[in-house]
């Protein structure tokens, strides 16, 4: 039987990695979808920054899960859930999990800090990494028979631990049944990114997040051969503040709305995104 | 003592309106009040539209309350919630306002017409209006001592009933107790709400959403000396629907994230917006 | 393949009716199954009380929806969802709707009075009908391929509209599409109810509430061939508040909580209801 | 002004100690309060076990967060919200602490472990605390002008750490600033608590949970003179649980409802519980 899990497996292709957009809301991924995206990532970046909360655990896994949900219902593409530490322990991983199962997420990804986490791009952020049996264990929790694909991703270059110790984490993860690991860097070029790729013995595909280095192109990627998905971390959020910004800022100086009329998406637009179309069906065959 | 309601009310001056910004989320809340608004209008449209569901009763008022309380959270422009028809009849709406005064609102704004609502400007919408002692008796049951503001909305215009019964309901909802009254209209022009304000006696101020008849400014309301709020109704969510759809095609056009880059917010500005000033504040006093 | 629709399906048998247990939490739903109940019915009645709301359409059906979700969640036995009346008209419950169905529900239940409702058995409550092919709409709109049965509840009788209208509105909801028919009756012995049930022509089965009527046993019903369901409508409840108002007073009249030890369930007893069981497993298994 | 933690202030007597009953609910507590208990506990035992889950952060706080609120929106008892550990670190508590005085609690009591938590009473539990300093910085950060009192609670009798540790840890929280200290112990008699209490220097009232030791009286606290609240932490639910268990089983061994009807409360006993009276009142006031 297809499942969420399933079909994004199927998309996992080192030779053509699938290509996964931010979302914050359920039209944020709507529209990533609509853009031809082939997976959605469920970020607890954008989730956090929607609510204009640092990204340091300090939004409930509830608020996370509801969005997700709202994602899936709306779109679609595979949605993959950032889930960042598991909200604690192996213990609170597999209580967590099996809801985000019945959300029908298709992959999560869990990271090795400790909770509460705090941001990988972060300038002196917080970031200590969990003992490798610990996060073992986590990911032994994770999995479920069906569920989720578990997406392990270690935090090893962020801490400044060095390429080494990445590599042994990755491997022990991928062990421990990882489906796939990501690898996060905030070297402003993809040197650190690209060495650990070619040194990747390639047992599960690789994930990348190139915000820091958005110089490596998915042609570049491609071309490693070993990475499975590529993440577009941040965009939709930061796409739609620097607009916001832009047209609040016009619509003061100008004393009223119709200079930015032309530059923005159209009520129609909306109503459309909306799903107007289903809705006016509904109306036509139940409503009396 | 000082209440989110009162500021509001001191800040309803029809001779220079009040101009509030909607947002769907705390973050488009932070931006237009940091762009200068004096009030961020908590949009049941846009809302709807950040969950891609049409605006008609779709989401549930816990959503909705909870997307208010973290408005109020994280900015400090008093926020006018939107309570479309209040969900329900008057027994309900004497139990859902004082939720949304204690989420700290300064305003309720609510509208005339049945539950479940349809969105004012959709085309062939379901428009019909409960008579009018019935919405007095939703007035009465909305308002609290210390509570929001209550701004009653009439759908009148764009139920189509004409400028008489618009006017009627406006009085009769004034004489109920509604601290300002809402007059919307679909038409193209501005001609037809000018001449509700024009005839408009002045008992309580007028509130305008002029996303229909974009041409009249500011500066064009503040003459007729009627309004005391002029609100923004859903420019948040159309900039930045218009953002992402240009982004996320450029990303997949480009086979990669380098280009759009300098276009975007940078993830410091993120940052910034989370309030990563205040939580290095915390980190630093508490974090041992 | 077997969904909790088709579990439910299968044990509706009129010679032998499912009995039903009424819940407000994940836990009276557990403790319901662990007693021997066919089904689980998440009652609004219920929910409502436990939040010391009248069941008057106060809660948002999100609230409701978490409570089935978390009922699903814990135990085995089909839950019979309480959505009153859809909460709205048929465009509402083609919306909510699959968010039930999502959530792993069996069946719902929804009813043919207007929103927002009154409790069936408050003296002096607010029980208007919607018109017959309305509610017809609503049923079909309720309908999923693989989705929860869906059980038409009519309020006829409660209404006081007689035998003859209840006949003909359940005849009306089982050709929309409805699985069963849940007759509601609040006369005090179970002679209107009899008289229904050997007149109800038999297309589908009947669902039965016998709160006002306890006499009526389940082997009278199963003698009746025309029930598929019995449903025990606030029992949960009632036993819940009676044992702590007796435990609470007792605890302040004899200064200390020594005497009501031995009457109340053990600390141990709780433990294991939260399932300690499952998780000192997944401690064994995971946490390292 | 009179803020809940005022009210509640001025209530912790050590002569007289208060009494507040544990609650799982907005009913529970609305209970406590008509049976007169001077203050609700809102434990997060109680509401896990509500759930079906363990007290192990299985539950967010959002799900703890939206129960407190329910709690004080129905009935005027102070509130004494449990928050665990505060749901991570110094800078969580910095950011959950704002969220429960806006719910309008009177209290929060913090404990000293690390997160994920796990149950005090139980056997084999894992007990792991937070070094002294951490914690202050936690309590610390709790601290909000006008906002709920900070009740720190040390887990060290529990964590087998013994007297010294937990009279050294009670009086560097004391410092730090929290307005009472809760002390737990799972011994079966009262000498290890009494004992503490006997040797608390009383720089601030001292909280207890007899749980497990019932036999000491409020009078043989009050004796003490050093305890200015008693929490009875879990007879609601487990009063609830015994009485549903019962119940549940005579209906089903009698086949009927007949024989429980008198034992247990009756439907308008929860009309009134859900305050029927008060929306009679809105009703004859506000429906048209």
């Amino acid at each position: 039987m297809e499942t969420p899990s399933s079909r994004l497996r199927a998309r996992l292709d080192t030779a053509r990695p699938a290509i996964a957009m931010s979302a914050h809301n359920a039209l944020s991924a709507k529209l990533a979808a609509e853009a031809g995206f082939d997976a959605v990532w469920g970020s607890g970046f954008e989730l956090s920054a929607a609510h204009a909360v640092p990204d340091a655990s300090i939004l409930s896994w509830d608020t996370h899960l509801a969005a997700m949900r709202a994602m899936v219902e709306v779109q679609d593409a595979p949605v993959v859930a950032d889930i960042d530490t598991g909200s604690g322990n192996a213990v609170s991983v597999a209580y967590l999990v099996p809801r985000y199962a019945a959300a029908g997420v298709a992959a999560v990804v869990m990271e090795d800090k400790t909770f509460p986490k705090d941001s990988s791009l972060r300038v002196g952020g917080r970031q200590e990494l969990v003992p490798v049996e610990e996060f073992q264990g986590k990911i032994e929790a994770a999995r479920i028979d069906g569920g989720p694909l578990v997406i392990a991703r270690t935090e090893a270059l962020i801490a400044g631990l060095g390429q080494e110790e990445a590599l042994k984490r990755g491997a022990a993860y991928a062990e421990a049944g990882a489906d796939a690991v990501l690898i996060h860097s905030k070297q402003k070029t993809p040197d650190e990114i690209v060495a650990f790729c070619r040194a990747w013995p390639g047992r599960v595909p690789l994930v990348l997040v190139p915000t820091s280095y958005p110089q490596l192109s998915f042609a570049d990627v491609a071309a490693l051969n070993k990475v499975g998905l590529i993440i577009c971390g941040n965009h939709a959020i930061r796409a739609a503040v620097g607009a916001m910004r832009d047209t609040f800022a016009r619509i003061l100086a100008e004393g009223g709305i119709a200079g930015v009329e032309d530059g923005i998406a159209s009520v129609q637009d909306i109503f459309a995104l909306q799903g107007d179309d289903a809705m006016r069906e509904i109306e036509k065959r139940f409503l009396r």
